[in-house]
């Protein structure tokens, strides 16, 4: 490429530097502006990341040519004005997960990221972790069989730690808690394994965080396809990442170290993923492709950007994940009754 | 003990073995006589086990003075009717897990064995795993902190191989398949742990298996002492046998080689347990005490008979895990509603 892709970055909280570190692994990205409302955490990233100029208003952002897209980590309440007004100044988007906090402001995103014709993508980036490029290899070739099983759950201690200073302390703009913030990733994890889920059941509970909100939140997935999936998301404990699969010919065990989440580019090396044959007590690990999960979804989202490559997961697939978090909490308010997730699609309007 | 306690063994099939191998590891306990329909059964089950005689009829094997219990391990349907002629003829009873297919068989069970006034166990041996009790103790001593999520699984290839011969195949003989057989167990196991279930709910699925019963059966749990639990079971995979704790202070995770199921002599040694700590990526090995749940029971069974022992698992513990089994299918039945577990055990009558 001729000239790096220019980005960028709006909220530059912890997440911002997640994903900097991400780009600045790569070849294809340059961080050439950035904006929060505090001068002080803008003149910070700049001096961290080498970032060259920042923006004192999001307008001003929005207004520089230069700038080519977007990488918005604004909280999830702030998603759609912040990457609507991006799209409207013509700027491609990338947004971290969950797309938004409701299924409205997710239909709305999704309808002006369609109108605009820019590049938009959504930061469910777990699904290129090594281990779970594996297990979709291992169900597409057959080489597990049939899966009548499938098993996740993303957990840390957050809620321990939350307080009305965050955001996520708060109900209506961190609905589920731990389910919008951990376990959305795997619902997006276990559809791009298994396909769309059909039904939710689920049960929240807010059992030691201080917030508003749940933080231990069991779910069952009823999958089109067949399988049952669970989902158990917790933030009352320390760091747990796993995804279980259960085949009629072996099944698979991924468990992730938490404590290299931030750090992509390590996350492979500190995961272990093995199989698991018919009485064979040994559980052999299982070839994994290397991978960079922020690295590479910020450089496809780049890339994109000219034209050199497809978003994995754009606007439909966030939604689909996004549905699943509310289908489980409307579970949850009607004792754990199967809530369908495509009424839920629908609720965000025609996509 | 200056004479062993002598027992027989009634229905003789692969349990039985099981049990008698577990008898014969103790020095409590002495196969006295055994019966099955099946002369060529007696017959062999004689030789393997050096069983001096065998009884051509139920009635015959309980009119023999010497027998002071027996070890049932009939079909679940037939439970009933053999425990209570058993108890009726004064015998001590110690039967396989699900204590019945069904809460008023249960209850049946439970106030003949009391109205005898004779020891009655119930083989829930799977919490005597040298890993459960070092969970329970971490639980108890406060070192896991406060639980919020419990999940386990037991799942086994058992679905795929079901044929019209076994009563297994019948859903009025083995209501639930993979959940009344495998999972009944963790309903144990988690309720030994975490205090009564309050309510269930559950999504079952008949996937792979030629049988009438379900293959992949989820259930999420909900405890009267608050956290949430899992149970997933499944019987279209390679065997699984895993539970974990997730807490305010540690996680635990078990995972026991299910190979070496039937050999309880070698399970701790067949099984991990390790925990995890905040921000530590080793998870260093738990201490476990040696066990040997097969043998154990037995020994605790037998040494009851003589007023040695206590029942660690009699009719109201059995009862209660049934009522989950139960109280998950009806929730499956309802669309994955909460069936609370306590009309469930009442179903069994009075206690």
């Amino acid at each position: 490429m001729a000239e790096k892709v220019k980005l960028a970055s709006i909220g530059l909280g912890r997440w911002a530097r997640v994903l900097a570190r991400g780009a600045r692994r790569g070849t294809v990205i340059e961080l050439a502006s950035c904006f929060s409302r505090s001068p002080e955490s803008r003149a910070k990233f700049q001096e961290e990341y080498g970032v060259p100029r920042a923006a004192s208003s999001l307008d001003e952002l929005l207004s520089d040519p230069e700038i080519e897209g977007v990488l918005v980590t604004t909280p999830n309440d702030s998603h759609k004005s912040v990457i609507l007004e991006c799209l409207d100044a013509g700027k491609a988007v990338y947004t971290d997960k969950p797309i938004a906090h409701t299924m409205e402001d997710a239909g709305e995103i999704a309808r002006a990221a369609a109108a605009s014709g820019r590049p938009f993508a959504v930061g469910h980036s777990a699904r290129r972790l090594g281990g779970h490029r594996a297990m979709k290899q291992w169900i597409d070739t057959g080489k597990i069989g049939r899966v009548s099983l499938a098993e996740a759950n993303f957990s840390n201690e957050r809620g321990l730690e939350l307080t009305t200073d965050t955001w996520r302390w708060f109900a209506d703009k961190s609905p589920g808690g731990a389910l919008i913030q951990l376990g959305v990733h795997h619902a997006d994890n276990l559809q791009y394994l298994l396909g769309p889920a059909a039904a939710v059941s689920s049960h929240a509970r807010r059992l030691y965080t201080k917030s508003e909100v749940p933080d231990a939140i069991m779910s069952i997935l009823e999958f089109d396809s067949g399988p049952l999936g669970y989902l158990g998301t917790g933030w009352a404990s320390p760091g747990v990442y796993q995804l279980r699969l259960q085949g009629t010919e072996a099944n698979l065990f991924y468990d992730l170290d938490f404590n290299n989440w931030d750090d992509s580019h390590l996350a492979d090396s500190k995961s272990t993923l093995v199989s698991q044959a018919y009485r064979e007590s040994v559980r052999p690990p299982v070839d994994m492709p290397h991978t960079d999960m922020f690295r590479e979804q910020l450089d496809e989202f780049a890339l994109a950007i000219r034209g050199e490559a497809e978003i994995e997961v754009g606007a439909l697939e966030a939604i689909r994940a996004l549905a699943v978090v509310h289908a489980a909490l409307e579970s949850s308010q009607r004792n754990g009754e199967s809530v369908e997730v495509g009424p839920m699609v629908e609720r965000a309007g025609a996509l």
